[in-house]
């Protein structure tokens, strides 16, 4: 039954994957390409037959997970599903079996469901990702891996099927606080692009071309590469992470610089423009929204339509 | 007289630099490698003798740059620097000669400059750079040229000698609005990087790790990726620009911002950081320095280390 | 059993006042000073004590307020303890009881109270009070009614007992609401006082004299006339409120601030700056410790003075 | 022709006021009805009528005032004013004169002002006013004296005509610190004035009820009681001073945060909102304006008609 990796690396049966979603959907099409047999299961029907339709197979609920893997993903989009899991895992898994825990959760929770797996001899490593489901899909993600060395260690060869890098980064948690460090950059730089989209186009600067000048630059970040063009087409309505849901990453970093008592005057900054994109109907759009509130903040009324707008404040 | 550069258009006779420090020597040295003949001069004796070693003429003043040169290159300090070399030029350039102008300082001074020069027939171009001094070395700047299209297709010879690209950016004026653009990113995420190295410094990951780590990913910047180490490791008395003449930069971004009246938080929240770094005694060290001021936030007491600190609270 | 309160209306028994710190003992005192009776508790023994020295009658706990009293006002330090009293007071009270919650707590704790008492005939209000504990016993207190109408009015004979002045702010909640208001302004003028006062000291003005005239002029602030003299005199150690205990209205104050979807950057502004005061050591200081945060930003190194200082650098 | 004041004093001849605008007429006027006798001038000529129908005397120009007066107020608008008038008064100024400079402006200004006329004999006084023109027609003023004690002293009689309170703040220049000061803080103020009663209304409180119970609690300052009515009743275009005028102010606290090296996060997080105001069209409006800038950050898009405007998002 055990799967013989690409890379060589015996795997002790199946890949388990629970939560199939924009990540977890692309991790295991990934491991099945790479050579892995995946089973997997998620609460939504048509994600438990698209796993189907991508090679893998769909399994009824998590302990079903546990009781056909050893090696398992958890992708899940709330503290509540993490313990819920770890609850039908701690029933169901072997001692032995390792589970790595993607998600971006706060770390207390991380930490209760390591320490109730680890009763029934079961790892839980806290393992973020870097990119976004875009980048998953192509394999282009980080794994910020923490833990027990040697559960990592064998964990790599997975790693590998769905990853283009792997850090060990050491003790539990650590994979999440490098996550925030991570996110609270993209916090500040997603509207410090705005801030500078504004100043070109109220300079008098074509948008594309700033976007395209200034991305190329030493002014330059990955998220205006990614969300300049956004900004200046206005397409934030096909949204990468909405602003509803950003606000949940907000509040994560926001406790972790509480709990590193760690002064951060530029994330700070950029809160209000954060809850101002919410109270100006944006929610539901991706976060290059907080473009359209610089606009407002200069009084460039927005048109009803898509489209490009004008730069003049009346 | 006529050199024939190595892509083989005729260029009308040798290209003249005026400014001889970190960008001006630079880009001279990779014109003359690049084939060019090029004749120069500083007001600094030892700038022009370094000329002469890396292959080119050095001549007493502007005047006798403007009257051997049809293609000139200013690389000047400031706005009184400007002025002068233009009031020479002047007198002594053949109509029909193209200047370069490729330092950031007020539009105003580059309008005026221009403005003096056209009275002599002579073109100004405003064509502003993208890339530090270890940039230039290499051969490794961007030039957002603007000003008259054809003078900037008469130059793109001498660009491609110096600079790995080269936009043309339209009106004049517009390679200085581009430049504000992209030093405000450089400003805001500078402090950004200090900020999330904190975080993460203070979260207890390892500051080497995570300047690898976070460069690599969806929250890294150019400039996390330039200053990072030098915040961790500490570095910062080797300056690629110090706060002192930073200064000057934060000043024209932000009068780029009143005259275009563009609202600019993230921008304006670091102003008190780097003011912060003058008054702790940064003014020589390079802008990378910020990440001590946080450290003073935090309460993290500074080692007794050389160098000059902050006056004593009375 | 009915009191005769000084301003001549009939109170049906005595009045209960529920947690007797600094705000509920001042109360309590005022309140027998104005001709009440006042029966009380308080899970402190000797702040029972106090209240028999003051005239009041201590009684066991919550329950024995709830049998003897029909006018209780509760001064509570948390949500939990609010959870608990209200259940006893739910056991024990005759309907008609009306209860003042004078707390800066969650208004969603405050609704679920109201909610659980509503069954038993009680009429809980929310009714926060705007004054320091130094206030509250000179009567300088306001408070921030909210509630049934009839209620409040039923109460004006006891809040005139305690506070100079209280104000009828419509529908439940909004007492606590107009109190975020007034926290928000107060965090944002405590950290504007200690900016402002840099300032003067480092522009070569005498502290004592600034604190005087600026706090008699149109940059005048209620902070800045409470908080300044701490500033420049240092006496930051007799805390007014700590800058650990005000992390919970800040908390609370940002929660508003979601929850009403209103950006708010003065207010954000000021989180980094209280986020340093903790972490160099002034958690158990006033929040006027905020100004030694900005002299160490400014390198004005501190004096090796008594008590903690916060964690070296590396 | 020595008037005697109400104070008793013999002041040498009649005060002099050149500028009679808001400040200057409402000076002059309280000076009159002190007993002073008066003399003045402006550029313009229907000031000029103000000042004889307020029972002064009317002037040519500012020569004119040097050759008729001892004492000498200016109340100018600019730096060039204030060289353009006391290079006429170093040439028809008697030794001996006390000339007191009230505006608000550049020290270097002040200082030059004061050298070039010490050469005549005349001793400059650097004399900031706090309160505005309002203020000022009340003799609701109190005057920030600085330079010499015995001119200081010598001037106290015509302070006390037009001022409710005079502070001797010592050396030179220490009136327009101390203005700089408390104008950072009525910049802050301001604007957390408007973010204040933002939060309440969108909180659902009423927003006159909101002005009125927080101006008389711990969150108030001279501002908010100044500029909260203004917000609410949407009366901005009843300017104070107009967000164009302020920016002169700004500017003039921002380079006497640099030139102290004093870092100011609130202060700087103040500017996008001034900037925006006037982005927004708002420069010849009150600085109250701020508060459509916040409204509009919300997505609570402005009516197009005068009036008051609804607070609902959306």
């Amino acid at each position: 039954m055990s799967a013989k990796g690409k890379r060589g690396t015996a795997v002790p049966g199946p890949v388990g994957v629970i939560g199939l979603g924009h990540m977890g959907s692309a991790m295991a099409a990934n491991l099945v390409k790479a050579g892995f047999e995946v089973v997997g299961t998620d609460i939504v029907a048509r994600y438990r037959s698209a796993l189907k339709k991508a090679g893998g197979t769909a399994l009824a609920d998590a302990r079903a997970v546990g009781e056909r893997s050893r090696r398992i993903i958890l992708s899940l989009p709330s503290e509540a599903a993490l313990q819920a899991v770890c609850a039908d895992l701690a029933a169901s898994c072997l001692a032995g079996t390792i589970v790595i825990e993607t998600g971006t959760l706060p770390l207390a929770a991380k930490i209760r469901a390591r320490d109730g797996l680890a009763g029934s001899g079961v790892t839980l490593l806290d393992c973020t990702l870097s990119g976004t489901g875009a980048q998953a899909k192509t394999r282009d993600l980080a794994v910020y891996a923490s833990g027990d060395t040697r559960a990592i260690k064998a964990f790599r060869p997975i790693f590998a099927g769905f990853a283009r890098a792997c850090y060990d980064l050491g003790e539990f948690g650590n994979g999440t606080r490098m996550k925030f460090v991570a996110n609270l950059l993209v916090a500040i730089h997603n509207v410090a692009a705005a801030e500078a989209i504004l100043l070109g186009v109220r300079s008098g600067l074509d948008p594309a071309t700033l976007v395209e000048v200034i991305g190329n630059g030493a002014g330059s970040s990955r998220m205006f590469q990614v969300r300049g063009p956004s900004m200046v087409n206005r397409t934030w309505d096909e949204a990468m992470i909405t602003g509803k849901v950003f606000q949940k990453d907000l509040k994560l970093i926001g406790e972790a610089l509480k709990d590193a008592a760690s002064p951060a005057p530029l994330f700070c900054a950029t809160l209000p423009l954060y809850t101002a994109a919410l109270a100006a109907g944006h929610g539901e759009h991706d976060t290059a929204a907080v473009y359209e509130v610089f606009e407002r903040m200069a009084g460039m009324i927005p048109e009803a339509a898509p489209g490009p707008r004008g730069r003049k404040a009346r």
